[in-house]
C-alpha cells in the first residue's frame, strides 16, 4: 500500500527532485529550528567529554560553523575556505556553461532525433524504475543514522542531512551525467556533418560537464559539511560518504546488470534467433543495448567516480583532523581546489579545429590532462609551502604534535621535506605528488594488459586461432597477472607514504595514503571528461548509423555521408581509448580510499564511538590497533570471510546477468508477434523493454545489496568489532585482486576480438574470430558488472562498518557489554537476508532458448 | 661438470636410492660421532638459558632421547611412544603385505604387459628427471639448514637429517605410489577377466598399499624425531616438515604440467592433426598422456597428502608443548597411531565377491571408509578420557597452565569438556572430532559443486546448449560460489576451537586448530586408497581397451570379452568417484595446517628464534602477535603481496603448460614421419616423448619453485618479519579462494562434459558437446595443475618463512640490527629471482600449430 502511494507520488522526474528536495528541507529545517537548543547541549557534552579526557590533549568543543568563530582558525584560512567555496561553484557554473554550449548546438534532422529520443526516453525510464526502488531505502537509511548516531543532537541531524545529501549528489552526478549524454550524442552525430573538430569538441565537452558537476558537488559537499561543522565535520562526513558509496553501488549493480543483460538480450534474440542485424529498429531491444552504454558507462562510471571523491576528502578529513589538526582538515579542501581549477583550465583547452583527425584529437586530450597535472602539481607543491607550517602556537594546538615528527622533533625533518626551512613540512604534499604518479602508473598498467598496441592482447589474439578453449586459458593468465601488476603498484604507493611517514605514528601513514588518494583523483574532471567522451561518442556513431539520411546528404553535398560518418567511427575509436585509460584511475583509488577509510576505522574503534575521535590519544589507537592482529583467530577468521565475500558477490552478479536477459528475450519475442512491427510500420514499446529490464536489473539488486550490508554486521555481532576490521582487510586486498581480474581479462579479450576483426588471424567469420567472440561474451559480465561494481562494494562495506562500529561494539556476542540477546536478534536477521540474497541468486538460470 | 657428474652417479634405481640413504648416513653419523659432546654443550646452553629466562616457568632442558630420561614422562607414556612406534612399523608391514598380495595376482597376456610396461618405463623415466633435478638441490637446501639453525649443535644436524628425510619419505610416498599404481593396473585389468570382485579389491587395495606407507612414514618419523630429541622435538620437526613440502611442491608442480600438458599435446598432434583415436599405439605421446595421470593423481596428490599429514603434527607438536606441554605433543601422536590402526582395520574390511557391482563396491568403499571413522572417533575418545588428567605434578610442569583453563582452575571446565571429573580435559579430543566432522563435511561439498547428480553440474551442462561462452561464464559463477561454501566451512571449524578453547590465549586456540587438522587427516589410509583408486581403475581400462584381445578371449569364453570390458568401465566411474571425494579433504588440510603453522610462526617470532620457543612466556607470544595487526601499513603491504602471489603463481603455470604441450606436439611430429611407427610396425620411441615431456615440465618448475621461497623472504627482508607475517595471512586467504575456485569450477566443467557424454542435450558430437569441451579444456590446466599445486605452495611458504625468521629478524631493511648491507644484498637477489622467473613464464607461448 505505502509503496503504491509512493509510486504515484513519484510518478514525474518533478515530483522525484520535490520529493527529495522536500526530505531535505524537513531535515534541514528541523536541525536549524533545534539549533538553539542542540548548540547548548552539545556545549554541555562537549564541555563533560573534556572533563572526562583529561589525557587528551585538544578537546574540540562543538561550535556551529566553526571555522568563524574558533581561534585555532586564522583569517588566511577563512579566507581560503571562502576561495574554496566559490571555486566549488565556479565549477559548477562553468558545467552550466558547456551545458548551454551543448544544448544550443544544432540538433540534426528530425529521424536522427527520434532515434535519441528512443534512448532518451530509455534512460528516463531506468532512472524512473531506479529512484521509486531506492527513495523509500534512503528514509529507512535516513532514520537508521539519525537513531544510531551516537553524540549531540547536533550531529544526529547532520548525519541524517549529509546522508541525503550524498546520495543526492551521487544520483545527481549519474543522472546529469546520463541525460547530458544523451543530449550531446546526438548534437555530436548533426556537428559530425559539419567536421570532425566540431564533434570531437563537442563530445568532449559533454563528458567534461559530468567531470565538473563531480567536481563541483563533491568539493562544495565537503567544504560546506566543514564550515558548518568545523574540525567535527567527519561526524556528518560519513554520511555524506555513505549516501553516496550507497548510491554508487546501486547505480555499478544495477547499471552493470542493465547493460549486459541488454546486450546479451539484444544479440540473443536479434542476431541469433531472427538474423536481423545489431541496430534493426525493429528489434524492441535494440534501444535497450544503447540505453545500457549510457546507463553502465556513463551513470555508473560517474556515479562511482563521484564517490571516491567524496570518500577520500572524506577519509582525509578525519585523518587530518586526527594527525596534524584542522591545518590536516583544510589541506586536503584546497588541494581539491586547486585540482578543479585546474580540470576547469586544462578542459577548456581541450579544441579541435576542423582539421584534426583522430591522432591529433587524442593528442589534444592527452595534452589537456598534461596541462591539468603540470597546473596541479605545482599548485599544491606552491600550496604546501606557504601553508604547511607548524610554529610553535600552531604545534600547541595539535593533538599530536609530539609524534608527527621522527623524534618529535618539526625541524629533524630530513631536507627534502622542509627544504631545510624549519617549520615547512612538505609531507602532505609530498604525498599527494604519490598519488599523481599512481594515477599515470595505473593507467599505464591497464593500457600494456588492454591494449591492441601490447603483447598480453596480441598473444590472446594468437592463441584465438587454436580455439575456444585456448583462447579462455590465456586470458585467465593475462588477467592473474595484471592483478598482481596493479597490486604491487598500490603497494609502491602505500608503501612510499610509509617511508615519507618513517618515525611516526601509524595514523600519520595513513594520512599519507589518504593524500595519496586526493592526488591520484585530483583530475577527476579530466578524467570523467575522458570516460564519459566513450559512450558519447559511441552513441553518436549509433545514431549516424541509424539516422543520418544518405541520399539528402549526397544530394546536399556529394561526399559529405562517408565523410560525416568516417568521422564518427573515428570518434568512436578516440572515445574506446580515453574510456579504457580511465579504468586503472577508477580501480586503483577503490583501494586506496578502502585503505584510508579502514585507518579510520580503526581510529574509531580506538575510542568506542566515532563522536569521540576527536580526544583519541595515540595510546588508545596504538592499543586497539594491536588487536587488529591477524594472530587473533577471530580476526583471522574474518579476514577469511571477508576474503569470501567479493567471490559470492560476483558470482551472484554473474548469474544475474543471465536471468534478466531472459526475460528481456520473452519480451521481444512478444513485440516481434505483432505483424506490424515486424513490417517495420510500427514503432516497437522500447520503453516496455526498457522497463521490464531495467526492473529485473532492480531486483537482482536486491541480493548484492543485502550482502554488502549485512555481510560486515554478521561478523561484527557474532565475532566482535575486531574481527570486523579483519573481514574489511580480507574484502580489500580480495576485492582489488579479483577486480582487477576480471575488469583486465575482460577488456583483454575484448581488444583481442576488435584485433581480430581488424583483419588478424583470418578476420571476421573466421574461426579465430568465432573464438574471440567467445572470449568477448566470457569477459562481458566480468568486466561491466561484476568487476566494476566490486569498487563502491568495498567502500560501502568500509562506510558500513564505520557506521554500525558503536552498535557492533555495544551489542556483539564476543565482547558486548550491551543486550547481547538484540545482537543475536539481528545477527539471525543478518544471516537470513544472506542467505535469502543466496537463494534468489541461485534460482537456475531459465535456459534462454526455451519458449 | 658438477652436474654431468651428479647424473653419471644417479643413473640407475638404486644408485639413486644409494645416493639419498648416503647422504642421510652421513648426517646422521656425524650426528651420532659428535653426540657426547654436542649433549654436553646442549646441557650447558640449556642452564644458560634457563639462568636467564627466570620468568619462563619450564626451561627444557636438552637431553638425548629425553622421553626415555626426563622424569617428566611416566612409564605409561613410555610405553605408548613404543606402542605408536610398532603401529607405524605394522602399518608399513601391512603395506608390504599388500604388495605381496598385489604382485602375485595374474598379469594378463603379453600384449597387455607391454601395453603397461610402456606405462611403467614412462613414469620412471619421470622420475629419474625429477630426482636429477630436485637431487642437487636438497644437498644445498641441507647445507642452508645446517647452517642457518639457531642453538645447540645437536639441533643443527637433526634439523638437516629431519630433512633430508621428510624429503625422502615424500618423493618414496610419490615413488611407491605410482610405481604400484603402474604395477596394480595390470593386475586389476587381468582380474577384470575373472570377476568383479577380485579387480575392484585388487586395485583397492594398490591404492591402500600408498595409503599406508602414508601413514606409516608420516606416523614413524615424527615419532622417531620426537623419541630423539623429546620436547625439543620442533628443532627436528621444521626440518621434516619442510623437505616433505618441498617435495610435494616438486610433484605437484611437475606433475601438474606434465599431466596436462602430456593430454593437450597428445589430443593436439593426435585427435585433430592425425585424427587417429585417443589411445592410438602409433602416437608417441599417449603413452606419456596415460603416465600423466599416475604422475598428477597418484605421485602429485600422495606426496600432498602426506605433506599435510606431516605438517600438521609438525604443528601440532610445536603448539602442544607451548600448551600442554609434552602431553600436548604426545598426544596427536597417539591420535594418528589410533588413526593408523583403524585404516589397518577398515581398509582391510573393504572387500568384494563375485556378484558384486558398481554399486554395492562403492558401498563396500565407503564402509570402509566409516568404520575407520568410527573406529577412530571412538578411540581418540577414549584415549581422551585416560590419558588427559591433569593432575597438581604434570600442571606443575606445564609452562602456562595457569593460561590453560578458563579462570585458571583446571577444574572449572564446563561439563562437556570434563565429564565433571576433577582434571580431566576433553578439548584436544573433542577439537580432533571438528577435524572428523570436517573432512565429512569438505567431502559433501566438493560432492555438491562437481557430481553430475547435483543442480550445479545440471545447470552447467544446460547452459552448453546456449553456447561456449555461456558455459565459461556459469562456470564462474559455480566455481566462485563454491569456494565460499568450503570457507565458510573451514571458517566454521576454526570458529569451533575458538568456541572450545574460550577464555584461555590465541595459542590454544591455535592448538585446537592442529588438532581439528589431526583429526582431519586421521584416515589418511583410507583416503588415499580411494584417491589412488581413481588412476589404476582409469589406467586398468586403458590397458583392457589396448591389450585385451577380443577373438582369443570370445573364443575360450563367448561374452567374456564384454563382460570383462563392462567391469573395467564400471571400474573406472567408481574411482573417478572416490577420486573426487577425497579432494575436498586434500585442499581443506591445506589451510588448516597453514593456520595452524602460522600460530608457530608467531610463536617463533615471538621469542626470536626457534631455538628459544620452550622458554616462551604468554606475554611474549601476546605483545609480538599485537604488532601482526593489519592496521600496521607494514603488515597491510604484506597483505596485499601475499594476496598477489597465489595469482601469480598460478599465471606462471597456466602458461608453463602451454608451452610443455608444445615442444610434445613437435617431437610427436618428428616420430610420426618414421613411415615404419605410421605404419604400426616400429613401436614409437614412448620414452623420448615422455623425457622430453619430463625435462620440460622440471624446466618450468623453477619459477614457480623461486617465487616459493623468494617471495616470504623478500617481503620479510624488506619490510621486516611482521609484514612476513601479514604476507602469509594474505597468500592463506587467497590462496584456499583461488584453489578451490579452480579445482571446483575444473571438476564441474569435467563432469558437465560427461553428463553431455551419457546423452543428455544431444550427446556426443552435438554442439553442446562442443561447448562441453571448451569448459574441460579451460577446466584442465586450473584443476589439475594450477589449482592442487597452490595447496603445498601455501604450506613451503609458510615453513619457509618459520626457518629464516631468525636471519630476516635480524638483517631486515625495515627493523633489523644485524647486517642491513647483507639484508639488501639478499632482497636484491631474491627480487631478481622472481622477475627471472617471471620473465621466463612470460616467454611467449609458441603457436601450438606452427611447425
Amino acid at each position: 500500500m505505502l509503496i503504491q502511494w509512493f509510486k504515484r507520488l513519484t510518478a514525474s522526474p518533478k515530483a522525484r527532485l520535490a520529493y527529495l528536495v522536500g526530505l531535505l528541507v524537513f531535515f534541514t529545517g528541523a536541525l536549524f529550528l533545534r539549533a538553539k537548543e542542540v548548540a547548548e547541549t552539545a556545549v554541555e557534552e562537549g564541555q563533560e567529554m573534556a572533563g572526562s579526557a583529561v589525557d587528551s590533549v585538544a578537546t574540540h568543543i562543538f561550535q556551529w560553523f566553526g571555522p568563524f568563530r574558533d581561534p585555532e582558525f586564522d583569517t588566511f584560512e577563512r579566507i581560503c575556505l571562502i576561495i574554496v567555496v566559490a571555486i566549488a561553484i565556479a565549477g559548477l557554473l562553468y558545467a552550466l556553461m558547456l551545458v548551454k554550449q551543448v544544448r544550443e548546438a544544432d540538433q540534426g534532422t528530425p529521424k536522427m532525433q527520434e532515434v535519441a529520443s528512443a534512448v532518451r526516453e530509455g534512460a528516463m525510464a531506468y532512472l524512473t524504475a531506479q529512484f521509486r526502488k531506492i527513495g523509500p531505502l534512503i528514509i529507512v537509511i535516513t532514520l537508521v543514522l539519525f537513531f544510531t548516531t551516537q553524540g549531540a543532537a547536533a550531529f544526529k541531524y547532520g548525519r541524517a542531512v549529509s546522508f541525503i545529501v550524498g546520495a543526492l549528489f551521487s544520483w545527481l552526478v549519474g543522472y546529469v551525467g546520463m541525460r547530458l549524454a544523451t543530449i550531446g550524442n546526438l548534437r555530436v552525430a548533426a556537428a559530425a556533418k559539419h567536421s570532425y573538430g566540431l564533434a570531437m569538441q563537442l563530445g568532449y565537452r559533454t563528458g567534461t560537464i559530468t567531470g565538473m558537476l563531480t567536481d563541483g558537488l563533491g568539493l562544495l559537499g565537503g567544504t560546506m559539511i566543514f564550515l558548518v561543522y568545523g574540525t567535527h565535520a567527519y561526524e556528518a562526513l560519513l554520511g555524506f560518504g555513505f549516501g553516496g558509496t550507497l548510491l554508487a553501488l546501486f547505480m555499478r549493480v544495477g547499471g552493470g546488470i542493465y547493460t549486459k543483460a541488454a546486450d546479451v538480450g539484444a544479440d540473443l534474440v536479434g542476431k541469433i534467433e531472427k538474423d536481423i542485424p545489431e541496430d534493426d529498429p525493429r528489434n524492441a531491444a535494440t534501444i535497450a543495448d544503447n540505453v545500457g552504454d549510457n546507463v553502465g558507462d556513463c551513470a555508473g562510471m560517474a556515479s562511482d567516480i563521484f564517490e571516491s571523491y567524496e570518500v577520500t576528502i572524506v577519509a582525509a578529513m578525519i585523518l587530518g583532523l586526527a594527525t596534524f589538526g584542522h591545518k590536516g582538515v583544510l589541506f586536503p579542501l584546497l588541494v581539491r581546489a586547486i585540482g578543479v581549477v585546474a580540470s576547469i583550465i586544462s578542459t577548456y583547452t581541450v579544441k579541435a579545429g576542423p582539421n584534426d583527425t583522430s591522432d591529433t584529437a587524442l593528442k589534444s586530450v592527452h595534452r589537456g590532462f598534461w596541462i591539468g597535472s603540470v597546473l596541479s602539481v605545482l599548485g599544491f607543491l606552491v600550496l604546501g609551502f606557504f601553508y604547511l607550517r607548524f610554529d610553535g602556537t600552531i604545534l600547541a594546538n595539535m593533538a599530536h604534535s609530539g609524534e608527527a615528527f621522527p623524534g618529535g622533533n618539526p625541524n629533524a625533518l630530513p631536507w627534502i621535506f622542509n627544504f631545510g626551512i624549519p617549520g615547512l613540512d612538505m609531507r602532505p604534499a609530498i604525498t599527494c605528488l604519490i598519488g599523481v604518479f599512481l594515477a599515470v602508473a595505473l593507467n599505464k598498467v591497464t593500457s600494456y594488459y588492454t591494449h591492441t598496441s601490447h603483447s598480453p592482447v596480441q598473444g590472446l589474439a594468437k592463441n584465438c586461432t587454436t580455439g575456444h578453449a585456448t583462447n579462455i586459458i590465456e586470458g585467465f593468465a593475462v588477467g592473474y597477472e595484471s592483478t598482481v601488476s596493479t597490486l604491487i603498484i598500490l603497494a609502491t604507493a602505500i608503501f612510499l607514504s610509509v617511508l615519507v611517514y618513517t618515525g611516526t605514528s601509524p595514523m600519520f601513514i595513513a594520512y599519507g595514503v589518504a593524500m595519496a588518494g586526493i592526488g591520484l583523483l585530483t583530475l577527476t574532471g579530466n578524467t570523467i571528461s575522458m570516460d564519459v567522451f566513450g559512450p558519447v561518442a559511441d552513441n553518436a556513431n549509433g545514431i549516424g548509423e541509424m539516422g543520418f539520411d544518405k541520399d539528402e546528404m549526397e544530394a546536399n553535398e556529394p561526399g559529405s555521408y562517408q565523410r560525416a560518418r568516417q568521422i564518427l567511427a573515428d570518434l568512436d575509436a578516440v572515445g574506446n581509448t580515453t574510456k579504457a585509460e580511465t579504468k586503472g584511475i577508477a580501480i586503483g583509488s577503490a583501494v586506496i580510499a578502502a585503505v584510508s577509510l579502514f585507518a579510520s576505522f580503526i581510529a574509531v574503534l580506538a575510542v568506542g564511538g566515532e563522536d569521540k575521535i576527536a580526544e583519541m590519544t595515540l595510546e588508545q589507537y596504538n592499543e586497539h590497533s594491536a588487536l587488529l592482529s591477524v594472530a587473533d583467530s577471530k580476526v583471522l577468521i574474518g579476514l577469511l570471510i571477508g576474503g569470501a565475500v567479493p567471490f559470492l558477490f560476483s558470482s551472484s552478479l554473474i548469474r544475474a546477468v543471465g536471468r534478466a536477459a531472459y526475460y528481456i528475450v520473452k519480451e521481444c519475442r512478444i513485440q516481434f508477434r505483432d505483424a506490424e512491427i515486424w513490417a517495420g510500420k510500427k514503432k516497437p514499446d522500447y520503453g516496455r523493454v526498457v522497463d521490464i529490464c531495467t526492473s529485473t536489473a532492480q531486483k537482482e539488486l536486491i541480493g548484492p545489496a543485502l550482502l554488502a550490508i549485512a555481510a560486515p554486521l554478521t561478523v561484527g555481532l557474532l565475532l566482535g568489532p575486531y574481527a570486523m576490521g579483519g573481514f574489511l582487510a580480507g574484502m580489500i586486498v580480495v576485492g582489488q585482486l579479483l577486480a582487477v581480474f576480471m575488469a583486465n581479462a575482460g577488456g583483454a579479450w575484448d581488444n583481442a576480438k576488435k584485433l581480430i576483426e581488424d583483419g588478424v588471424y583470418g578476420g571476421k567469420g573466421s574461426e579465430a574470430h568465432k573464438a574471440a567472440v567467445t572470449g568477448d561474451t566470457v569477459g562481458d559480465p566480468l568486466k561491466d558488472t561484476a568487476g566494476p561494481a566490486i569498487n563502491p562494494l568495498i567502500k560501502v562495506m568500509n562506510m558500513v562498518s564505520l557506521l554500525l562500529l558503536g552498535v557492533v561494539t555495544s551489542i556483539n556476542l564476543s565482547t558486548g557489554t550491551g543486550s547481547k540477546a538484540l545482537g543475536a536478534v539481528l545477527a539471525v536477521i543478518c544471516i537470513a537476508a544472506i542467505v535469502w540474497g543466496v537463494v534468489q541468486s541461485k534460482r537456475e538460470t531459465p535456459g534462454l532458448t526455451e519458449e
